[in-house]
């Protein structure tokens, strides 16, 4: 397999665009990662996105973007797998400029998701569950994870205003992030006061629902020296999966996908977890970031909570989580934010995350999941 | 990259399946390919369908059916390009065994379509062409085809009745298929005096709505020779993108997707396309098995509805196409068909296809197709 590079990364404002199209949001991003790279071509295209079908009745949609990005006839591939799509765009993309197929590989992420009402975006993100054996049942996502949270705080004594300082932490940092969808603070008080959504979470508890997208260009290695900029290595890559429905797991508040993903990468990079310099993670829900670092093995099981609380996850923290801002605090279009990740890992190893720089940071991860953890892709980055 | 072969397959038999769900239709018919393979574990899957998410309610999909494999925590990711989804997932299980990342890997192709009535249906399909430009007006397939017909006609000569004679073909080759939606075979005067669907097309010029799935196993040649089973090789993968709506292209009747995906699966073969023996392509409707034989390049442009009715394209002709019933007569559950294409192909190709066999055939060809030609994928199989 050749090393692989990324040359170029992408991602403009996020929020409500309801004066852009879906294809009109993706077309800006990916030009911005191309003339980041400054490439005159490409060689294929790679696109994360969960739902277009029911988000802006659009399938089809690999062959739609390269025809509008002006890239007909490259191969472009549409992947899914849930709020993991974009992450999973991401390793098919390694694999195959890895592989030797390709040299210039777009990977783009993208969701529109504000064209529908909430109910009708929460029915569409509810497909991400089983719709079998959950979604039958009425249960939602904020349901699904209210369960976790609850779990969580019985058997491990996480509080609810831990639950909280994951929200004010990811705000904290996207107030520093100019492309965030909120990039303001917010309090404890603030979270705990927050209308109820499932007990025990609240509404500042949530990602929200955004729209947005997220390109990066992939290359070898040794075609990426002979550009002459910063080159970013993908030294690991992740993907597992586990049950999608929480009752057919053992252990509701242990991410097996994040833990066998993360596993899988780090043996790939020949890294080991506190080699790692900054995170970002998929804080979907704020319980969500405390069961992966849990499962990341950056703390004990059960501890998540109380080193978000002790400040380790914070920018100037032993283990930076999330210094974009996350899905929180930056926006959850869910096909992109995969891909997001990776655009911010890459500016940190850059240097140039301006007032969110994690200092001297040589070594990044991204962990990004589907569903309630039915499945999760990481990558190991490394500065050249 | 390494060589690839494909070591398993499995198909059920396809129709309207309403007693199954779509978890039951995949393990049944990935099981069937894992014990074709005599393998005992599987690295990685993909997952070809189009739209799980209209038809079922169901995205989240690899995740899902790894699981119900009794495969989890593998890695599963699903792929969509429309109708292409199937021949696109082997096109990236073909890059996965390639790039050295996995070893045995299971591609399976799936659609669940009948859970939904025809205006239902006729929607999610209408998806895959353009929504701004094409659905926004009210035009559904059918209809686009209709136009690529009438074109066809005007501009070619092509008759009516060659038309029809595809149908006809397909079917008499579907006769022989006991897998097939529709094994019967049918007449020109049935064709020509069944309900108008678009005009030119009649209701025996489209392909079914079907429920189906189709699933191949891959692993590199140095791995397959070990286990002392009939090898096919996948020598050529060709992967190419157009324009999704008609109104964007030069010449309608022209699918240069087609053309491009094939130009690229042969080269990498090292073969021409009269060197092939068998061939099985994407006839959604009757017409796109004429545009297909000539943008691959079996007749000269114009000249297809003519081959088809000197008889070149039967099973006893010097290129046979569709020996499996096509489309039309095996059924076209959207996102399996690719993958059905290619475990027709391994059968011919082992000599196992029984009265439909093609004899002496050692080189296959299969074409599979999203919209209206907005994706075409090509696969160049070999024989050992």
């Amino acid at each position: 397999m050749r090393d692989v590079a990324i040359i170029g990364v992408g991602m403009m404002k996020w929020g409500e665009l309801w004066e852009k199209s879906l294809r009109t949001i993706f077309v800006e991003t990916a030009l911005a990662a191309i003339d980041d790279a400054g490439i005159d071509h490409l060689d294929a295209m790679y696109i994360g996105c969960m739902s277009s079908g029911l988000f802006v009745g659009q399938e089809h949609l690999g062959s739609l973007l390269a025809d509008y990005l002006g890239q007909k006839p490259i191969p472009a591939a549409r992947v899914e797998s849930a709020c993991a799509s974009g992450g999973l765009a991401l390793r098919q993309g390694f694999i195959d400029v890895a592989s030797g197929m390709n040299d210039f590989v777009l990977v783009g992420g993208i969701e529109k998701m504000t064209d529908l009402n909430a109910n009708e975006v929460t029915y569409a993100l509810g497909t991400a569950a089983d719709q079998e054996y959950e979604g039958y049942h009425g249960i939602t996502f904020p349901g699904l994870y209210a369960l976790i949270a609850r779990a969580h705080m019985e058997k491990y004594g996480t509080t609810r205003e831990q639950l909280a300082m994951v929200a004010v932490k990811n705000h904290d940092n996207g107030a520093l992030n100019p492309l965030a969808q909120y990039p303001f603070k917010i309090t404890v008080e603030a979270v705990l006061n927050s209308p109820l959504v499932a007990d025990p979470l609240r509404v500042l508890d949530c990602s929200p629902i955004t729209d947005g997208a997220a390109a990066v260009i992939l290359a070898p290695v040794e075609v990426a020296k002979k550009l002459n900029k910063p080159i970013v290595k993908i030294i690991g890559s992740g993907h597992a999966t586990d049950s999608i429905a929480l009752a057919h797991r053992e252990d509701i508040t242990w991410l097996e996908a994040v833990y066998q993903s993360a596993r899988k990468a780090l043996a790939m990079a020949g890294k080991k977890i506190e080699d790692i310099d900054v995170f970002e993670v998929h804080d979907c829900f704020t319980i969500a970031e405390i069961c992966i670092i849990e499962a990341l093995g950056l703390v004990e099981k059960g501890k998540g909570g109380q080193a978000v609380e002790a400040g380790l996850t914070r920018i100037d923290g032993p283990f930076p989580v999330n210094p974009s801002g996350g899905l929180k605090a930056k926006g959850h279009p869910v096909g992109a934010t995969g891909v997001a990740q990776a655009v911010e890992i890459v500016k940190q190893l850059r240097g140039e995350a301006g007032r969110r720089q994690v200092k001297g940071a040589r070594l990044g991860l991204t962990q990004n999941m589907g569903g309630t953890g039915g499945s999760s892709v990481v990558h190991i980055f490394a500065a050249e």
